[in-house]
This record gives structure tokens, sequence and C-alpha cells, in this order.
């Protein structure tokens, strides 16, 4: 899983049938120091994640192992969200910090 | 799943049996300030998605998941076409001014 | 899928005894522009693929959806050999006239 | 699989049900010199890998094959500690003299 | 699969259970030039390979081909001794000149 925030909302009416219900977050991913990365994600999101948060992304087939997602055309998930990242030179992310 | 920009069509007489009758578009894959980057996917078009279109391409074992795809030799498929793309900092793309 | 350029054989006599009969084409990938690319893939050749020809490579899982495929070793496999590649901005590439 | 060195915790109270009780651990990648790369991935601890042990991270499906994790989002998890890794060149990791 | 060359060792006690008796080689990869990359694999070797020969890797699923690697969780296997790398412009590798 890689670490990203959540920047924006994809919305599409023609799509996969499928995919109907998905809800589509943009992800930008998070380097190793807490930077946004120039590397993205777009990602099913089955935890409710708000605009600004820390989030666990997991691809490929893993992102379809959510009940009901089985047969869903999705290749990356939003599966947790973030509380607290803590290195071994400190913590890198603390949600209370950052949404207080 | 990552956005891209339909860019143009291949075209294969010979090919893996399975593959009769799959539509493959040239999709190059934007980055998150909406640039065309280097990068591209000859992705399976399942949503019939027309040239400057942005588009989701989803890759790997999701690509197989549209009914009638399963045993395809197929890693990359469009599985929606894009309306907006709301970032925090604004719209990143609309297709109505798009195609205005 | 992405576009390559068959560019050689890769011979082996001690293999994965599953692999017997599988014939290996080292494919060099083709840029958007049509440029040769430093990235290459050894995949196994489905089709009958010959020197010099652009072809479509499928890679992961997809490799192994070819009839007797199912079970082979294999992560890369040409499914197609390309005839034309058209873009908005022309033509990038026509076998027709590459081998004239 | 790829050689990477525990470097924190990602904790998170809100996620995917199936996620429950599974340490995420994460996990700076080493480079073929040994240095630790910008390249990382938050994995899921099936060993109890402890801080700053070099671990090996198995990506993708075979992240699931652990029992138990079978239907779990998971596309990462730490797979073994790593005593030595011996190169040509001489050892470029010993597990005895990091830690003494 | 990709072009690499047999580095090294890693040895690990401490590992999924079901990783007993696999031999994991450090995987260099090498360039369409012949030349090593800064890019490596730690794979598992299926086919007896040894120091500084050329082998295939195989990732993804597909390292689970093998027999008895159906629930190991392995992301990268060697399938094949290279005997030699023939491209257009001329012979890339041959065992036996490397070995001689």
């Amino acid at each position: 899983m890689r670490l990203g925030k959540v920047r924006g909302t994809v919305v599409s009416t023609c799509k996969e049938p499928s995919l109907t219900g998905v809800k589509f977050l943009l992800i930008q991913f998070v380097s190793e120091d807490g930077d946004l990365l120039p590397d993205y994600e777009v990602a099913a999101d089955v935890v409710g994640a708000g605009p600004g948060e820390w989030v666990l992304v997991t691809c490929g087939s893993a992102a379809r192992q959510h009940s009901g997602y089985e047969s869903r055309p999705v290749d990356a998930a939003i599966v947790a969200i973030v509380d607290t990242v803590s290195l071994d030179s400190g913590s890198l992310y603390d949600k209370r910090e950052d949404f207080s």
C-alpha cells in the first residue's frame, strides 16, 4: 500500500456498468518525507475518505477484495484513513494536528 | 485507475484469436496538472470513447472484469469517460468546456 | 498493452519445464513519438511475429490467457502484430511503409 | 521480492473491515549498494519484523498467499527478515553486524 | 520476463512458513545494451542458476505457476538460464563466451 492525500473527485456518467455507485477520488501520493509527489491514482473509496485526509491506497487485484467489488474493473482502492505515521526519525503525520 | 486522453487507434489483423472485435485505443496519460505525459497505454475500449476525450484506464487483471473479457489477454481497458475532475485547488477538467 | 518492436531472440535450454516450446522474443518498447525506448521485455510470442515488426505486448496475468499458457510462468506475451497506429496528429506507424 | 528496511508504523482506526488486526509497517527500499532509496511501501507484517531490520517485501497478489490473508485488500507483505545478503563483490548486509 | 544477472544470495531464517526450502537469489537487471542496471529483484530460483549467469526473471502471479509454488508468497522467480541473446544488431550475450 502507498500513502496518499485526497486531492479531489472524478465524475463520470458513461462508464462500465458495474462501476455504478463507486466513488472515485483522486489521490496524490506522498513521499517518505511527507511531500506530495507528481504521481497520483484514481481510486475507489470504500472507507468514506474526505478532502485532505491521508489514506492507504491498495493497487492491483487487492482492490477487488472488498465485499461487492470482486467483479468490478477497479485496480486501486482506498482501504484505510491514516491516523498516524511514525518513523524512527520522528512523527511524519498525525491526523489530529493536520485537522486541528 | 489513471486519467488519460484518447490520442488514436491501433489496428491489427494478425492477433491472438480472442482479441477479434476488441477496439484498441492509444491513451496518453495526463499529469495531476492536466498536462500530457510521455507515458501511454494501448487499452481495450469497453465504453465507446472518442478522440480527445479524457478517460479512466484500469490496468492489470482489472481489465478483464468486463463481461466477455474474462479470458482475453488484455491488461488495460478504458472503463469510464470522464465528465469532470475537481481538485481542492479548482477544476482540472470539465468535458463541456473542452468540447464546447 | 504497450507498443514494441521485435529486436531479437532469447534462447535457453535449461528452463522451467512448462516453458518448453515457448518462443521468447526481445521486444524494445516504443515511445508515443515512435522512438525506441531503453525499456524492453522478453515476451512469449503467440502470433508469429518477425524481426523489426511492431507488436502489442500484454503484461501480467493477461499473458497467460492464451490457450495452453494458463499454467506457464510467463508474465509478458506478444498478442498482436500491428498494422497501423493512427494518432490525432497523423500516422505514427504503417507496416506497409515500414516493410516496403 | 525487494529488500527494504523497517522505518516505522502506520496506524489507522477507520479501515476496510478485513484489515482489522493487520500490522502495517513502512518499509523503505534499499538499493543494490545497500543505500536507502526514496521509494517505500506500506506492507502487512506477517513475520514480526522490528525497527531497523532488513526484510523481504513481496508485492501484488503474492501478498495474499499468507494463511488468513486470502481475502484481505493487501498488495504488499513482509515475508522474511533478512539475515545476510552476500554479493559476488562481498557481503552487502549481515544482521549480526548491524545489530551488534 | 526481464534479463538479469545472478549477483548473490539472500538468507533468512525467520520467514513466512511456506518459504522454507526456497532459494532466494539477488538478480541485477540488464539493459538492452547488456549493461547492469541499478534495478534488482530478489527471486526464487526454480532452475538452479549459478553466480554470474544471465537468467530470465518472471514477475507477479507468473512466479507462482511453478509446480509447488501455487500458494507461496513469491512475486518473482528465475525461470530460465539464458544461453544466447541475439539482436538484429548482433549478439548481445553468449553464455559460452562469458564462461570460457
